[in-house]
């Protein structure tokens, strides 16, 4: 018999799940349920879209419909699932132009996340749908999103980014590519300080300002001004109180993000703590035969085993790769916890880093000993070196490594993922620093400065043990 | 008492070796015998002295004699060392205005390697000193041997390059940056093979012709012609028998190295397989308190366990640091074996490695799993993304990874360092796959061509399991 596998949702985790799926079982039929008008496309090539570094929206679509038709995938866009009948296995559709009931033998759940909007007095459209942001406010999470960002123009215009994340970042550096004046407003005490630890994320901060962008930091954003249209932003100073009015064209909310878990309810998945959906190590839910993936599920870390959201498309694949194999009949899992490798390099300044931040460690009851360096991506030689900051957190008693951060201009991303590497192989910082790097001249110092890093927590440690 | 450590070799071995001593001893004697006339330089930069890309070739000088003084470490330049006495434990020296007894409580030998020339008609100097190279021919070793190449000027003047291993293709593109006509003879099938597989030196080959440099493979150099002075090759197409000239203002013979043993075997350091000498996983010779690092020496690849040469500056410091802490009263040891982490980039064309090669594998019993892709450095939408291939191979039975390459125009070095801690991990493919790796659209894939790489070589596991 022919197996039915149904996806909701056709982003990059049911994209990814579809194409797993056909590899795993040639005959199966496959269709992948897409709310938006679009096929899967990436979601975090829409600043590189704001900012005309990808010339057009509609470049960023990843899967067009001709591959999906060859790899005998039916794509149906512009098409909501109303509810799934567990018991029957069967899918409820509504699309623009029919009722369609659809059986499934697996079906994924790939439903993704929206923008978190706080209720900030004045975000929402007076007597608008629910949650309609008032005019002249974005969040960018769609093509939809982007292009109504597009729509206002840019130049000369005044741009207030409100959180000082990934996405807001990349979309400041976008708006300012364009010729907007952007002023960026965060609550915490730096930027990105859920990617780094504050000290690291101090060098982003500094190339925010080399920029001539001004980052607000503490500042809690308590209201959004105009009537009609938004045109400025009232932000409190979270320790003095001082209030501060910052007059914008332009709004967008770049605070997060929140799992699409309704249907997922409905169906009778778990939530977790997190108020995403539960799977295990398979991507199963609690429902037989009913996976989820991506942005819309909780998982452990690898480090702290606590439940976890990451957001990151990275994540989304990983988990699509093992739900579709799983879902076609396959038989894969993912390792026990995620490692939250994250990148980002707005404003010249490139960061990434794998694994808890010292915060998350601490809040765990983890003291780490922690190597940081700042040394050099090529030979001292070597014209053209720059700067590069290397962070590494070791647990005090196993030297295990738990986590690493690195800042710098050049050569930054791609060091992460050696590290990403020994944190899930459970190598200790003594083993990794005996790990030969590539070393050529033009490319990497003969000593790189992620070995310096592993020297200087492996110094610290010793001297951890030797104290009385 | 005070320690006396004595170090044989001022390269980076030597040099490396004093440093982790000195971290490892505040107080002890730290003498540092070079008998070139510079300290501490980089071997590996020479290419770029050539090239001019580093201006002058004293900015190789990586540890500058007021670092060594600010350590503490007596440096002795233009000194060579005569003899050694193992019973009363003295080091005897010969410096251009003294004989020296300097006594030691552990000694390093870090004499480093020369440059190999094979016995080829008319590359000596009829009636000069044991091997000394005839007039017009070169090897590339010494800051010295790179001046030599320097004074013959280049603009307009024909080069041949014996060799087209990673010294031969670094020299030769110096040599064309500089306006020399280049012309490479290769005794094997192609670029390189001591550092990947055949199908991937073939990008190499490709990039060298498109540089307009002609490269002669399969060809056997026989005799170099002129009298006085050399002014051509004479090269035998091993297969054909077919003979060549190639008329020559400049040879460069870059055909490998010999380790620098004679003073270890007076010492009674035992040499291995390789002619060069065994050390243990603490760098430790059969010499009681004598250890030796770096070119001079042999030891197990971490793969195949079989002894290795490498010739690496990598692993010279690897080694190098180990020596200094154990020789210091420290305690360190090597890992079981080397991954012979290589890299190189000449003719724009980036190359990387780690493991043995298949050649090497198949000679080891080993037939490996092949996982090979050719996919792209940036998501399919960035502008500027470039082809990159990646090829790992995997252990038939384990599933562990034994060995990857990877070559392409940009990003490849350090996508290297992620399979190479891998493989110290002794991870499988499997796991490999499931790693997260850093993504980001103006620096990497979501899903990394590493990755993919490793889901080919999953794919071919599986059906090599389930196959009858």
């Amino acid at each position: 018999m022919v197996r039915k596998i149904v996806i909701v949702g056709g982003g990059c985790g049911g994209g990814t799940a579809a194409q797993f799926a056909r590899k795993t079982d040639r005959t199966a039929e496959i269709t992948v349920i897409e709310r938006e008008s679009y096929p899967q496309y990436s979601r975090c090539g829409l600043p590189y879209g704001i900012s005309g570094i990808i010339p057009d929206l509609t470049n960023l679509i990843e899967a067009p419909e001709e591959r999906m038709r060859k790899n005998r995938i039916t794509l149906m866009l512009g098409t909501s699932v109303t509810s799934v009948d567990k018991e029957k296995k069967v899918v409820h559709l509504e699309s623009p132009s029919k009722k369609i009931e659809l059986p499934y033998d697996s079906l994924i759940l790939a439903t993704g996340a929206k923008a978190s909007v706080p209720p900030i007095r004045g975000v929402f459209k007076e007597g608008g749908k629910p949650y309609e942001l008032k005019q002249g406010v974005f969040v960018l999470r769609t093509i939809e999103d982007a292009r109504g960002i597009q729509s206002l123009g840019y130049k000369g215009k005044r741009a207030v980014v409100i959180g000082a994340g990934l996405v807001g970042l990349e979309v400041a550096e976008a708006l300012m590519i364009r010729g907007c004046k952007v002023t960026i407003v965060e609550y915490l005490s730096n930027c990105i300080l859920a990617m780094v630890d504050d000290d690291m994320a101090q060098m982003m901060a500094e190339a925010i300002a080399k920029h001539g962008v001004k980052m607000f930091t503490e500042y809690e954003v308590i209201e959004l001004l105009g009537d009609e249209k938004a045109n400025g932003v009232v932000a409190k100073n979270r320790k003095t109180g001082e209030e501060r009015e910052f007059y914008a064209d332009l709004i967008v909310v770049a605070t997060g993000q929140r799992g699409e878990t309704d249907l997922a309810k409905q169906v009778g998945c778990s939530v977790g703590v997190t108020k995403q959906i539960v799977v295990d190590d398979r991507c199963l839910t609690c429902v037989p035969d009913v996976y989820a993936v991506g942005d819309c599920t909780e998982y452990p870390d690898l480090v702290i085993g606590k439940p976890y959201v990451s957001g990151l498309g990275t994540i989304a694949v990983k988990m699509a790769m093992v739900a579709g194999v799983n879902a076609a009949g396959g038989s894969d899992h993912l390792p026990k916890g995620f490692l939250i490798t994250r990148a980002t390099e707005p404003f010249g300044c490139q960061v990434a880093a794998v694994g808890p931040t010292l915060q998350q460690l601490e809040l765990a009851g983890i003291k780490p000993v922690i190597g940081k360096v700042r040394s050099f991506t090529l030979p001292d030689y070597y014209p053209g070196r720059k700067e590069i900051y290397v962070k590494v957190l070791v647990h005090p008693d196993t030297g295990k490594i738990l986590a690493a951060q690195i800042v710098g201009e050049e050569r930054v991303h791609l060091r992460i993922n050696a590290f990403a590497v020994a944190i899930q192989a459970g190598m200790t910082v003594d083993e990794m620093s005996k790990v030969e790097t590539a070393y050529c001249p033009p490319a990497a110092p003969t000593i790189d400065p992620i070995t310096i890093a592993c020297e200087a927590a492996k110094l610290k440690l010793t001297r951890a043990t030797h104290s009385p």
